[in-house]
Formats: C-alpha cells, structure tokens, sequence
C-alpha cells in the first residue's frame, strides 16, 4: 500500500467537489465552502451540472470541463449517479476520490462497493467512502467536511460522522484538535489499517484516535496500529464490543459485525492501542497522551488545599488502579516543615491553607515530589486556579506558579495531572500551555494518570503473531473427538476408559482403582444435566450411578475415569476461540465449579508461546494458589503453562474449530492434566456454541 | 434533638458577626458582607472590638452593644478569644452559634471543643463548627458563608469548604443549587445526624447531599438518613473509605477516623443513602433525582441520530448496570414504517437521519417508547441539541420538542435523561426546564439513569437494627473458642476430637472413621503454613503427617476431624466485624481456598434475619451454585442462612469480639456445616487482625 497515492487524499494538488451547491442545508454546499477555505493553497473546483455559479463561484457542468485534472474529487451526488460520476472522475486525472454519498443499501452495498473499488484501484487511485463525513487535513488546509473541525495533533478516523464532530466539541475548549481527520464510511477502498499507517508516518499526527465498528481484517488493524506505536505514535480506539445491544446498533449503522469485547482486548493489548469507550474518554486520553511525558509507573503523590480534596481524589485513584504510596520521612520532614501543624504529608498531601499564604507552594512541591523518586506522577486536584480571587498580585504568582509546575514536570520528566474547580481560568490556560494536562473532574484526572502509567504497557509485542498454516481439518466433536487432538498434541489427559454397559464399566473401575469418576458421552453441558458423577468409591455406587445416567439421559456410551485428587490442586479453565475479526483467542481462566460464575480471565491472540502462556496465568486472580504465594505449596505452573500454549497452537491450526476447551485443567504440585474437553466446529450454528467468555 | 433551636441556625431572627473586618482577605470581611445580604429580612450587626465602622455600617466594640439579643451569632475572631466570645454571645442571648475559627489543634481539640458544646447545650443554644465554613439558607437569604452559593433545591451538609466551593460551581451551569448549606467542621455540638433531621423537615430541601469524614455515631446517621429517605427526601452521602491512602488523609484533615468502605455501603444501603464517590457524581445525581421521576426498572430505550452514538451509549449503559432490551415487534414495527431503512429499531434505536427532516420524531418516540411498557427509562445520546444549526425554523422546532419529551415523561412518569453534544445551548435548556436531566457526557448520563432505577431499590430497610443488649462477654481466642461460642448457639461443626500425640490422633481416626483432616491448634494462617493436612486416609498417611506438623509447627495440640465430602458442596466464608461506627456487619461470600482471591462478598449491619441472610447469598456470584441453577441440585441454602443469621447474632451480643468468622462453611444437598473458624477479640492490637474483607 506505501507506494498508493494516499498523498493525493490529504494534501492534493486540485479539489473538485461535485455535487457543488448553493443551498445551505446541502452536503455540497458545505463541502463546496470548505474547498473555498483551502483556496490561497489550492485550486477549487466546483462542479454541478445545473448551476453556472456557485457561491460566487463559477461552477463547472462537469469534470470535463475543469482546466487541470482534479487531484482529488469528492462526490456529493445521488446515489444513482455516483458510479458515473466516479468514471469521469477517473477518466479526468483524479487520483483521490471521496464519496460523501450512501450509495446502495442492503444487500447490493457490498457488491456495489467491491465495483466502485476495484474500478478505482485499476486507475491507480484511492477511494474514501462510500457514505462518509468527508477528509480534514489542518496543516496543509484541507477541509472536505460539513463543520469547521478545531486544528490540532490528534490525527481521527471515525467511522460515525456525528462522534466526529462531538469529539471536535470536546477539544476544543481543551486546546486540542486534529491535524487530519477520515471518515471511514464503508471502507469500499481504503480503511482503518492503510489510514492508521499513514497516519504513523504523517509528522504533525502526534496522536492517533480511531472510531471503528468495522475492523475488516483485525491482526492487519492491530499489526498497522502496533507499527505506529512503536514509531511513537499512540493510538487511541473506540470499538463497541459484539456483545449484548451495542452489537444490534453496529450491525444496523453499517452491517458491520463487530468483534467479541474479549478478542478486542486483546489484539488491542498486542499492539499497545489504548482502548477507550467513551467520546470522552478519547479526548481526556489524548489530552495527557499530548501535554504530559509518559508515566514509568503507577506511583502517584496526590496534593491539593483541603482534605476532602485530597482524600477523594486520593480515594478515585487508587480505584482507578493507582497507587498512593506513603512517603518516606526523607520526603515528609521537609514538608512537616513548610507546612502548617494541620496539613496532611504523607501522602495525599493536604496543604491546609498555605497556598493562601504563598501560592508558590505549589510549585515547590511539584518539584519536590516529583523530583523525589518516590511516586512517578502529581495529581493536583481541588482550589488551585481560584487563588486569582484573592487579588491581582496573587493572580499573576498564580500563573507564574503554573508556568513553574509544568516546568518541574518537563525537568523530571514525570507527568503532573490536575482537577481544578477552575478549569476555564487563567490559570487552567497556563497549566495547558506549559505541558500540564487539566480537568474538570477528579475521575477524569485520575482515568488520565491511569492511561500515562499504562504507557510503559502500552508497547506492542514484538510482532502480531502470524497464523501458522492449518493442519487438516478433523471431524467429529465433543469430549472424545477433543480429547484425540489434543492429547495427540501432548496434552495429558487423565486415565479413561469407553464403556457400553455397567459390567464394562466395573470391569473398568477394577483396572483404573477406585475411586472413578462416570461421565455420559454426548451431552454438552454434562455436569449440568447429571451427566458426570465424581468420587465413586466402590462397585455398588458406580453400578447406582450407571443406572441413573442410563434412565435420565439414554446416552450411546459412558467413560470410567480415574477421580483425580480435586483437593490437591486448582482447576483451571484453558481454551481457544476463532474470532471472525481476529482469528484465535487464547484463554486461560479459573476452572471447574467456577468457571462460568467467576470473571477471572486472562485473554490474548492466539498463538501463544509458553512464556506468554505462563503470563496469562500470573495475570488471573487465582495465581497466588498457583504460584504458592503465603506458604501454600507451588504448583506446576510451567506445565500448566504448557498445556495452554499447545491447546492455542491447536487452535490456531484448526480454523474449522470455532471453540477449543480444556475445563477443568487439574493443575497439582506434580503435573497439570486434563480433565474434561471439547470442540465446537465452526460449521455448527454460532448460537448453539457455549461462549468461553464468561 | 427535636425541641432544640436549629431554626434559629437557619432563619434567625437577627445576626451578629463576631471579627467583622474591612479587610477583604478575611473571613470576617466575607461574612459580613453575607450577613448585610440579607438585611432586607433581617438586622445584621457586625462586631469588631477595634473598628467604629465596616463596609459603611456601623459597627459595635462588643456583643453586649448591640441594641437587641442577637439571635444568630457567627465567630471569626482567633483562637484564644472564641471561648470568651461563645461565653459573651450567650450571656448576650443568642440561640444559635457558628464558629468559624479553627479553635485549638491536635490533642486539646477534643477537649475544647466539648467544653464548648456543653457551654452551649447548658444554655439552651445550638453550635455549628468550630473549624467550619458557615451555613446559608436561600430561601430565607441567610447567607453566612464566605462565597455566594447558587439557590435551589439540594440541603448541602459538608465536612469540607472547598467542596462545598466546587459542588456550588459544578450545579450553577446545570441550573441548580442549594436551599440549605450547613458546614459541620468539628461537630463539637450540632453533627451530621441531626443536620439530616433538620433538613428532611425542611420544605425547600427535596435532595439532601453530604460529604462527611467523621460519622459519630454511624447507626444514628443511618437512622435519619432512613426517615429522610422514607418521608420522601433521597439523601445522597459522598464518603471515604478507611482505607488505603484516603484515610490518612481523613485522619489528618479533623482527626477522625472514617469507617471502612464495606461497613459504609453495608450502611447505606440499609437507610436507602445513594452513595456517591465525587462531587460530580453527587451533581449529577442530584440532577437526575430533581428532574426526574424515579425509574421503576432498569429496563432502558436508547435513542440518538447516528449508529456511533447510540452504540456507544448502549454498550455504557450495560456497562453501568442497566438493561438495553430488544423490543417487541409491536414496537419496532411502527419504527420501522416511521423511519428511514437505514435506522436501528430494535434498541439501541438509530434515526439515521430522520431528525434532520422532522426533529418532533424525538418527541413522538420519547412518547411511544416510555408508553410502550417494555422500558422505564430512555437514554437520549449524541446530536439533539444541534438542530437549530439547520436554521432559525429548526430551532424553534428543537425548543417544542424538548417542551414536548419532558411532557412525554410527566405524562408516562418515566425519566428521560439526554445526553448532548450541545449542553448549553437554547434545546437543553429547553429539556432542563421540561424535566429532563442533560448531561455533557454519556457516562455521566448512564450513571444518573442508574441512580434512577436505583430508586426503587433505595427505599430504607423498615429500621436500622437497634443492637441487642451483650452477652457475658467470653475469653480466649481462636478456633476452639470460636467453634464452642458458635457451635453453643445452634451452629453445626464437623466432628473432631482434640488429640495431644500420634497415638491419640489414630485412636480418634478410629472413631470418626476415616478419611480426616488433622489440623494444628493455635496458628492463625493455619492452612497457609501447612497446619491443615486434608484428605489423610489411613494411619499411616495421618502419623506422617502429624509428625510432619510437630516438627515444623510445635503446636501443642492438635485436631482430628472427619474429612467433610468438599467436592460435594460449596464452600462459604461468613462472618462480621465490630465497625467502630457502624457496629457489627455480618458478611458472606465465597469461601476456602478463594476466600481471600476473589471478591465476591455481600455487607449487611448485623444482626440479620435468617430471610435478610438468605438475601446476601442469593446475591453472591456464586450463588447459582447454592440454588441449583442449571440442572444442578439445590444445595440446603436454608441451612447456610441460619448459620449466617445465627452467626451475626453472636457477633451483635459480643462487642468484645472484633472478628468472627467461619471459614469455610460448607453448603451440601442436606447441611450447612462449618470445618473451621476463629475469632479476634477486640482488645487484640488490630494490625494484627485479618480482616475478614478481601
């Protein structure tokens, strides 16, 4: 894609917008008046096959009679006319077309946006759209769209057009704007990956932020997204999970399936994408993401003039996974001593009126906590920006005092972060304008700290796994058929034997040693219908049993298996799901009993290596049973670790395999062996699989 | 409290302030300037015993000038003359005090500042403060406060000025304020309880909020929260946690010991306190009890003009605990008729442009959604608000439309709540005035709608459990006192024998029958440091493992019980513990080895009922373990509510135990047994206890 004419999208040599018009309440006519803005540095055509002027413009009857050939041409027409009007497009020189329009709808969209695509990919050109908002470029005055945008660093692209627009509400008032926004549309051509990576490579983009319901191919979104974070570019995306009503509205905007919250998440903590859900959100992350150097960890020193202040925000950030650390006598001997008897030093550090006094508190502070090593970030938070209220003297030392704090910031190269009751102010202006992030509320300043320590997470793995070539496709399903293809893989499963009667199954019994466990093939959710029963200790209770899964649920044949010792181990719940978006999802979880009560997962692109495996289970909550944390004994965690990255590599070979589980995985001191499996092929309806997402 | 002059605090019939200044940097030059605001309803007599005249009024050397009994007198002078000036200000006859000065610090706060309240109480008169920022009524123009405060309808109590300062800037732009302003500072006389009182009887007061570090007496605050609550006052409460870095700073801003968050919440809940975590959350809460009926469910329509916006706010609104349902075709089929082909009917609902043509199709479906009966809310989110940029026909229609929705929900008695990219424009203001709560960002709109529906469920429990009179208190500690204290009041251990030697554990093995567990007496992490060996099948395996246990752990007795059938049941965590507020609260959750990892725990005040505890199992994540969802068999969740009642009836009649726990409880078919518990008494240092919270 680096050598399409992306160039011509942004920066275009000649604009020509068809469907030009005079009426106010028309696409073409604030398109046509955003052309005109960009005039004093390029040519702008106007072009409707009516009107001989417009807005004091002559207008062209067509493409044809343009004196140059339109660089980019952006089309305003009837959906009828547009696959015409982009033939002549082409056929005049475009090298970059923007289709404002909607185009068909239903069923004939794909099929008409495959045509209109592959006709301008012949002709060497790039398409935006169908049905989209339009393309900003602030620098090179490039302003296709129906309202004025604020200019700035983020560089947007936004499947919704109104999110567009609300965003440019939000930064505004903050200071910040976009250096380039596209409106994805139905990315009949050019879509979020080639966007994100020109976006990477465009220098006045310091942030890049995406609204997307449509990933298309999400490993080429994530691998194009990790690429521009590690050039040092961050990205910032919105995506609405495909789970309960956001799914419904996301397939009727664009009859886009969006993907799985779960799968999102992690091909998103792949590539170092800070994911956002709010509009909100998006813009309070850009604006540390801009102002702000990154955090290099979780350590925050909260300062404020008034306890309530301090203890709330104290409060908000540690649930804001933050952590308010105790400060050293180092830090707080000096601070006991500049400050009044009733302030509060250890941290949060309540100034108790001495800003009153010297607002210049501020500023000696910040360099002092910051400069201590003992916390990475300030959290200021409260009064400050209300100290104008006590004079004009104290007003300018109050600027002065800003200026100096992010001084101090930029000298340490640790983030200060501020909530100020005055976010409008003066003072909040000279925070802005000298590299400190502010914020209205005090969770929208601690959600900001939270996004900068992230930063030191947000890099992407070293690559976006490719998928390995698939291994034949097997057939069958259920507990035997997963059972053969992983133990086949190496997995160890616990001792079993296939019985058709209860004399074959105590004849059984006899060879494995009590106790046994019982288990009804075929049925999906055994152990919810009766269909597994655990801890049969003699011939009496296995025969009872028999007989009771025989009466209630008729199945074809049993398993005789060995009970294993549940109370000397943890279960664990290990699997794997092809995403339609993002290919295999590796998870690991807690098992058993819990495995569907608990929401304690660890999820990532499959596949994974050991060390990833063994990571995803350091992350769950489980892992200090695991580990041997507090004098427990520590249980095999590698083997454990083992068994997932096989079942994800599994997986990832087995395409027709839409679910992949292992529940539970007994994991003891000694080993960690498979208790119970099964896969659901991809043929089978979607509806009927059972989510391994909890 | 009923028959003390509090009116006198808010509507007095004359003022002095005491420490009047010309100054403009001093309290004394604010107040005065509050208390001459509101001269036209009453006198207002600044006293200063150095000044003739401030701010052009006469003013007087002492109070015992004065030409009339001050009714209402306000203190701002230093420290070591308030005592004198509380003595001089009753002698002078007032009935209401309010001391701003912070009186003295540290360890002889406590003492002044009762020997103050008892001057007072001794005189018939109320005090507020010392070390508070003053009180305001609006609507009798009592204005004793350093800045003015917006008017309105929220009765503020706040332990913080600032946040007082901020919460009045936060409600002015959404067109709110306060009837009542009372700051608590040390509540040497007047605390927050009876400040509830006072403003649940109080008219112009329909919302009450309270930020509060120090509860007193936490039971007492939840009772007339509750009356409040029950008389149709909802009281809204912002409070920190005694926890983690908030509390420090609690402790050191007045000294007081702020209560653990679980005993907090458990609290509330009873008296039907919505809490809130910032000033934000309280205004926007605020904001939505104001302007809003409350919802009957959770069950929300979300409608908007354009797929982003209505699939970002659906998924938030999941997100913050509401419903998103599907609708019946009985509604989307007249959607689907009214709407363009492109629109989202079956919720979240898109318009996909229909507005731009007739913006009144927001009130025509705020009408059929909310009289659909299939929801009890709507959510507007994103553009409404930005149709007058169509011009000044389309304004005007956006101002009868919002006229229009707040008549839709008055009329169905369901709230709608919006969100809007233009929340100070002509059309929210519009919706405002119309009973509609308008909101800047989609998070804060999904929390109002959930504080909502919430509503419902904040009605108060039918009274906040009076404590029953104490049991003999007992002695010792650990898991035979407990298993004896608890076993004695009906709760069911499993079967063990106290053994002093290998012989001794045999023999008893012999008795029980095996499998047992041996545990080791006296260790208080006895499972972590290997002093509970399960499973243990035979004499061989239990003299090993006693040997084992006598080497690394030299306890000097030990148990032999019967290896309860664990994989046969779930095991549960209950217990309680003495909150130094809020007295004793009874707790469930899961139990054994994942006690301590996950958080799945439900707080209630103890004692409970046996229906109030099967209430809080119910509510665990694990409780469709215990009710047999899913084809499972129902375990006897009876029996493990009895323990749990029975339980925190121990805890209400022994203040002297901080801790009581069983752990684990285990819940089978036919029992709620317990196979281990301890408890820590109160005169135990309690850094060394383990709190039952995880």
């Amino acid at each position: 894609m680096s050598h399409r004419p992306i160039a011509a999208l942004f920066d275009p040599a000649s604009v020509a917008v068809v469907g030009a018009s005079e009426d106010p309440r028309k696409w073409g006519n604030w398109l046509a008046q955003g052309a005109l803005r960009g005039e004093a540095h390029r040519p702008a055509y106007l072009v409707n096959h009516r009107a001989a002027t417009i807005l004091g413009r002559r207008a062209y009857r067509s493409l044809q009679e343009l004196p140059e050939a339109p660089e980019l041409v952006v089309i305003a027409v009837p959906g009828p006319a547009i696959a015409p009007t982009v033939d002549a497009a082409l056929d005049a020189g475009a090298r970059a077309l923007v289709i404002i329009s909607a185009g068909a709808g239903g069923d004939a969209r794909g099929e008409q946006d495959a045509a209109l695509a592959q006709r301008v990919r012949d002709a060497g050109a790039v398409l935006l759209g169908p049905n989209c908002l339009g393309v900003l470029d602030s620098g090179r005055r490039l302003e296709l769209v129906p309202n004025p945008l604020p200019a700035g660093a983020i560089g947007l692209i936004s499947q919704s057009g109104n999110l567009a627009l609300e965003l440019g509400l939000m930064a505004a008032p903050e200071g910040l704007g976009f250096s380039r926004f596209a409106s994805l549309g139905n990315q009949a051509d050019l879509g979020a990956t080639e966007l994100v990576q020109a976006f990477a490579a465009h220098d006045a983009t310091e942030v890049i932020a995406v609204y997307i319901e449509d990933f298309r191919d999400g490993r080429a979104f994530a691998r194009a997204a990790a690429s521009a974070v590690a050039s040092g570019t961050p990205v910032l995306a919105l995506a609405i999970d495909d789970a309960g009503a956001g799914a419904r509205a996301v397939r009727s905007h664009t009859g886009a399936l969006a993907s799985d919250g779960a799968a999102i998440d992690a091909a998103f903590a792949a590539a170092g994408i800070q994911r956002v859900r709010t509009p909100r959100e998006l813009i309070d992350a850009a604006q540390a993401l801009l102002r702000c150097p990154p955090s290099r960890g979780r350590r925050v020193a909260v300062l404020g003039d008034g306890g309530g202040h301090v203890s709330i925000a104290a409060a908000v950030a540690t649930g804001a996974g933050l952590d308010v650390p105790e400060l050293s006598p180092a830090v707080t001997g000096p601070l006991r001593d500049a400050l009044p008897a009733a302030a509060g030093v250890s941290n949060p550090i309540d100034l108790a009126g001495a800003a009153e006094r010297d607002v210049h508190v501020f500023d000696r502070l910040t360099l002092d906590l910051l400069g201590s090593g003992e916390v990475d970030a300030l959290l200021v938070t409260g009064y400050f920006g209300g100290y104008a209220e006590y004079g004009p003297e104290t007003a300018e030392e109050e600027l002065r005092t800003a200026a100096l704090m992010g001084a101090a910031a930029a000298a340490t190269g640790r983030p200060v972060v501020t909530q100020t009751m005055y976010p409008h102010g003066p003072a909040a202006q000279a925070l802005r304008q000298a590299g400190v992030a502010v914020y209205e509320s005090v969770e929208q300043a601690a959600w900001a700290l939270r996004v900068l320590a992230d930063g030191g997470a947000r890099r992407p793995a070293a690559t976006i796994a490719t998928l390995p070539n698939p291994d034949p496709p097997v057939s069958g399903d259920g507990y035997l058929a997963a059972r053969a293809l992983l133990a086949a893989a190496g997995i160890r499963f616990v001792a079993h034997h296939e019985v058709t009667s209860a004399d074959e199954a105590v004849a059984a019994a006899l060879q494995i040693g009590y106790p046994v466990v019982l288990k009804a093939l075929g049925q999906t959710h055994k152990s919810d219908a009766g269909g597994v029963v655990l801890n049969l200790a003699g011939d009496g209770a296995l025969r009872a049993a028999y007989a009771e899964i025989e009466r209630a649920l008729e199945p074809e044949r049993c398993t005789v298996e060995r009970m294993a010792p549940l109370t000397d181990g943890v279960e664990l719940l290990i699997g794997a799901r092809w995403d339609p978006r993002f290919g295999p999802v590796a998870l690991a979880g807690s098992g058993g009993l819990y495995a569907e009560i608990l929401s304690d997962t660890s999820v990532r692109l499959a596949p994974v290596t050991e060390t990833e495996a063994e990571a995803m289970l350091r992350a769950l909550r489980v892992a200090p049973l695991l580990t041997g944390a507090r004098g427990r004994p520590p249980l095999d965690l590698a083997a454990a670790a083992r068994a997932l990255a096989t079942l994800s590599h599994v997986a990832a070979t087995h395409p027709e395999i839409a679910e992949l589980e292992i529940n539970p995985l007994l994991v003891t001191r000694t080993e960690a062996i498979a208790l119970d499996a099964r896969f659901i092929p991809t043929s089978q309806e979607r509806e009927s699989a059972v989510h391994l997402h909890p």
